[in-house]
């Protein structure tokens, strides 16, 4: 199946950037968050060339922010994810992922402490507001969550950094990875976190307020005209380099974070109040059945990867390649998948089912950038 | 904007149905539930007239269950929506709200009882599933709570019950309008009720078992071949010449359910234990401020409602439009709004925004059909 047309309604949300990316030229969007993200601009492997030469700005306003506030927003955090937080100071960014009380993955999103008494969850593709709502609601937590009008805007790729310090000034060179400062832009406070969904460098600014959006992007679009700035998006080949999950993709509720490869964000005994604590205690004394590898897939492009294609080895089914796609700078078809703990060793010869026939593959340790 | 393409991963989930609606010639999807539904297969034009008069077969797998099993199953429902569902019997479809503690709607979904302890929730577009196990998980109801391997096949059209008798039997003729039975489809138990998101009327199967979609498809397009059966999903016009609502781009948590006009799905002084209650017995007492219409545009076809259109009456802004199109069967702009209170009488004539300029339109009290 290639590319269909997408039928837009109001149902899915518009972005303070979505008239800019139109101008820009946009070709297509998946949904996310009920929202439209870009997908492509000149052509999935133009927009990979650009972004790991130059400088992009991404329409990533599908990250939805869940904002937690009150006194007991650090105890609500707690329950939500098995990474002890203790520790976590304002101005920083945790990976945290959440879980149910099985210990399955609801959702691997970045969180942001600005002081005891608010975060941000900025969240990957599915509503955990209500879960976290529900659980608040459930357990009479005195905090207030909801989805406030802040829309993440990426500036990605190695020129990032000097496109950011026109703009806001030299200090964001200071930021240092996973940390954000609040800077001004026309007057409003909005976050800068040096972060970002490409392995390329970079920062995503939480634009506090859709009447900034077009401003910002314009001022950036005009500071960096002569880094060859672009629009850009998140890039389907860039992201399966650099093994940056996608939740949806990669993994879902059936996952635990061990078997995401997120063991090292849990640490599940200090975690006191994580409703998965019990199952992921369990989980971490018998460690993960399978987990989640980088894989490169030999021969042409492989067909677009869909659904899900089965891995082999001597005619046993050993695991599942989730996103898949021909990487020009590798010259290989790079992968992520989940296999099996027997198979799961760097350098393991499986098969994969593809569309168009069965391939040898190769299990990595490591991703490739 | 019109239709860009649409980039399909594993995130967007395929369904039982979807190499059968690409056989079929599916040409746009929109995302629904993280999963893929057909909005057009000849035209959004020529699938409404056929609807209208032929029958056709649904992939509408994006309304996922929220299974709701367990001693606890009738008390959570009711802790979901302030409708009374002591009356409800098994075999019965409800409408039922789904508010916040605020009354504000989080969904707008049929609900299905099987026994006292097993009921579906068949969901309109987000997480609801989160919601339902936050609150069982926060008070501890002995519940589980899950989205099944369960995907809703609608047949609509008025030739629906001549096809679904030929291959269900005689029987379904006697199943009444939001009541289901259960039938056998090779050796598999399935729910079918007589309900669906068209005013042609028809059926919904709740098919139980991915691999029972193809072989489904399949004997009903062979059994109606004469009845001009094809693949068609909900209709863009029909859906509002008729004034279904759709859930995000109609409504959202900010809408209570009676500016949604769903006041008559509220027995709010009788649904003790609605998280809810409290919020909406306020609103109940006074009123809502504004409510859903149906409104008619005057002039030629509107273009594509992708975002909010404000409506105006003598330059003071009183409401917005959130779906429109035009009809051919009615020969003008059909919509769906919300309009405030001294605004909402039926003929009111009002003006609205649309993207090429003002225009008239009128407040109708019903929808047209």
């Amino acid at each position: 199946m290639n590319a269909p047309l997408l039928s837009i309604s109001r149902r899915l949300r518009h972005t303070p950037f979505t008239r800019r990316v139109t101008e820009a030229g946009v070709k297509a969007y998946t949904v996310y968050n009920h929202m439209l993200l870009p997908t492509v601009f000149k052509s999935v492997e133009a927009d990979y060339h650009h972004l790991k030469k130059h400088v992009q700005i991404w329409d990533v306003s599908c990250e939805r922010q869940i904002e937690i506030k009150g006194p007991d927003a650090a105890k609500l955090m707690q329950m939500l994810t098995p990474r002890d937080l203790r520790a976590m100071t304002p101005g920083q960014c945790y990976y945290v992922p959440i879980v149910d009380a099985t210990g399955g993955m609801l959702n691997d999103p970045v969180a942001l402490k600005f002081d005891e008494e608010k975060f941000y969850i900025s969240i990957a593709d599915n509503d955990t507001l209500y879960w976290a709502q529900g659980i608040a609601y459930g357990f009479r937590l005195d905090v207030d969550v909801n989805e406030p009008d802040v829309s993440p805007l990426a500036i990605q790729g190695p020129k990032a950094e000097d496109l950011m310090a026109r703009v806001f000034g030299e200090s964001v060179r200071d930021i240092k990875f996973f940390k954000f400062r609040m800077y001004d832009f026309l007057g409003q406070s909005m976050a800068i976190a040096r972060s970002g969904y490409s392995k390329q460098g970079g920062y995503e600014i939480y634009v506090d307020g859709t009447e900034y959006g077009e401003p910002l992007w314009d001022a950036l679009m005009e500071a960096g005209a002569d880094l060859n700035v672009r629009a850009g998006c998140p890039n389907a080949i860039e992201r399966v380099e650099a093994g940056l999950l996608s939740y949806g993709n990669d993994m879902n509720w059936r996952n635990t974070p061990h078997e995401c490869g997120l063991g090292r964000f849990c640490d599940t005994i200090l975690a006191i109040g994580c409703v998965g604590r019990d199952a992921l205690l369990r989980v971490a004394m018998e460690g993960p059945m399978r987990q989640i590898r980088s894989i490169s897939i030999d021969g042409d492009k492989v067909p677009l990867c869909t659904n899900m294609w089965l891995a082999f080895v001597d005619g046993k089914e050993i695991g599942e390649i989730t996103s898949a796609v021909w990487s020009p700078d590798f010259e290989t078809n790079v992968a992520i998948g989940m296999i099996d703990r027997e198979y799961w060793d760097d350098g393991t010869i499986i098969e994969v089912q593809t569309p168009d026939g069965m391939r040898k593959a190769t299990v990595c340790e490591k991703s490739f950038i």
